[in-house]
């Protein structure tokens, strides 16, 4: 754990928060100037006056590249809040393995949820693609709406680094990737014998986890991935959501990385 | 794997389905009789209608209690689908351990959520409970809406037993439970050492893990569950959403005891 200033200290017994601190990040990605940060625009709203910050509140300010300050408040305005940095930290409460997730696309809103639930599990990447057996593409406004919901999920999970969610790629491409990453998994419902806790090796750094679309995978889909290298491997005899699938196997391979908890 | 009958495999092949069967079960709990299943009401429309199985047809029928029939249709209406037992298998599809989780009540529909993908990755029972920190409680009308949607995912899952979900019991019902489980674990955020995987002993045959509120416990809450022989567990530093963490947890916890691929 980072070490905590006197200052912050006080100011929390005095709040009675406790050990609570880090109930919600801010986000802002332009660094301090001189030990000052300015937060301007929807931000320093959603500070002033949906959290009710007032001067001489301390909280916790993200870049969403790892970095983190302390702020402490000295000026509270509804359109710009601004304050005196306390500390500075680099890629606190971070995985140490980048966990990356390649999701088919999904109808509705399946793929937001995943966005959502992978970036507060600390997944580092998320790759939507087009396979065979998916349906339509991603308009521009739908994955806008998916980084937005990728950065309401670092705040709230208090993450320190945003998880990129790539523009949808084709299967082409998404084959091409094997080189990004020390190894390449795929959930793949007819594969029987290997489970994921088998099949992951623990030795990685990165590692990218292909998930398929509601109607599964091809087998020649699966054939061309398993031809650069990746291991498929089963979820169970269980028939999951792609999205369940998604954050199931980002959990489990974050927990087998020893990267939650 | 179960034995396929010469019969189904005939179908299959011409229906061109290849191992894809289990696209989705059907659920009736009354068992057939003289080798003969009789199937009435919505889920007879469902399977006529909505899905429009014909004469011929083999279909999974589940009873919700890890019964699961194969049945060829000998006749199809809208109000009444009969057919010819082909076998009957139990406890086909479901884990060899049972996994229950306690999630504290939450706000909105997500409970809902986690009943659904708690019921897909094969958690055995759910169980509702009130804590110091939770608002309202849980009406009758919203228990029977998790168990449809439950249902719902059993089906789609094409698991065979339907997970119990209780009705809402409160801090000292939980407390009380401790006997009914080999080990019954709690997620804390306060908790920094132990994680999921250190916890949890391999050798039980059922554990109950404790989801909290969204405010989270209270220490005397954490306190009351360890006097009862709850160990308390960390997701990690960063901070999950109740129904992220509960599937996160019914994912990572059937993964290690080996139900989960």
């Amino acid at each position: 754990m980072r070490a905590r200033s006197e200052a912050r200290m006080q100011k929390l017994e005095v709040r009675g928060e406790g050990t609570g601190w880090h109930r919600e990040s801010y986000f802002w990605p332009t660094p301090p100037e001189d030990g000052q940060m300015v937060i301007t625009g929807p931000e320093a709203r959603h500070i002033s006056r949906v959290m009710r910050h007032a001067v001489g509140s301390v909280i916790s300010v993200v870049d969403g590249a790892g970095g983190e300050h302390e702020v402490e408040l000295e000026a509270v305005r509804a359109d710009r809040v601004t304050g005196r940095v306390l500390s500075n930290t680099s890629w606190a409460r971070e995985p140490k393995h980048r966990v990356a997730i390649a999701q088919a696309l999904l109808k509705g809103d399946h793929l937001a949820q995943v966005c959502a639930q992978a970036t507060e599990l600390g997944v580092s990447r998320i790759i939507p693609f087009k396979s065979a057996r998916t349906v339509g593409w991603l308009s521009e406004a739908r994955l806008e709406r998916f980084r937005t919901v990728s950065l309401a999920a670092l705040k709230s999970s208090t993450r320190t680094a945003l998880p990129k969610i790539d523009a949808p790629v084709d299967f082409e491409r998404l084959l091409g990737m094997d080189g990004e990453f020390d190894q390449v998994l795929v959930a793949y419902e007819e594969e029987n014998g290997v489970g994921l806790g088998a099949a992951l090796r623990r030795d990685v750094r990165s590692v990218l986890v292909v998930v398929g679309p509601e109607g599964g995978f091809e087998p020649a889909e699966i054939d061309a991935l398993k031809a650069v290298g990746a291991i498929p491997f089963t979820l169970g005899p269980r028939r999951l959501r792609a999205e369940t699938a998604a954050v199931a196997v980002a959990a489990v391979t974050l927990g087998l990385l020893g990267d939650l908890g």
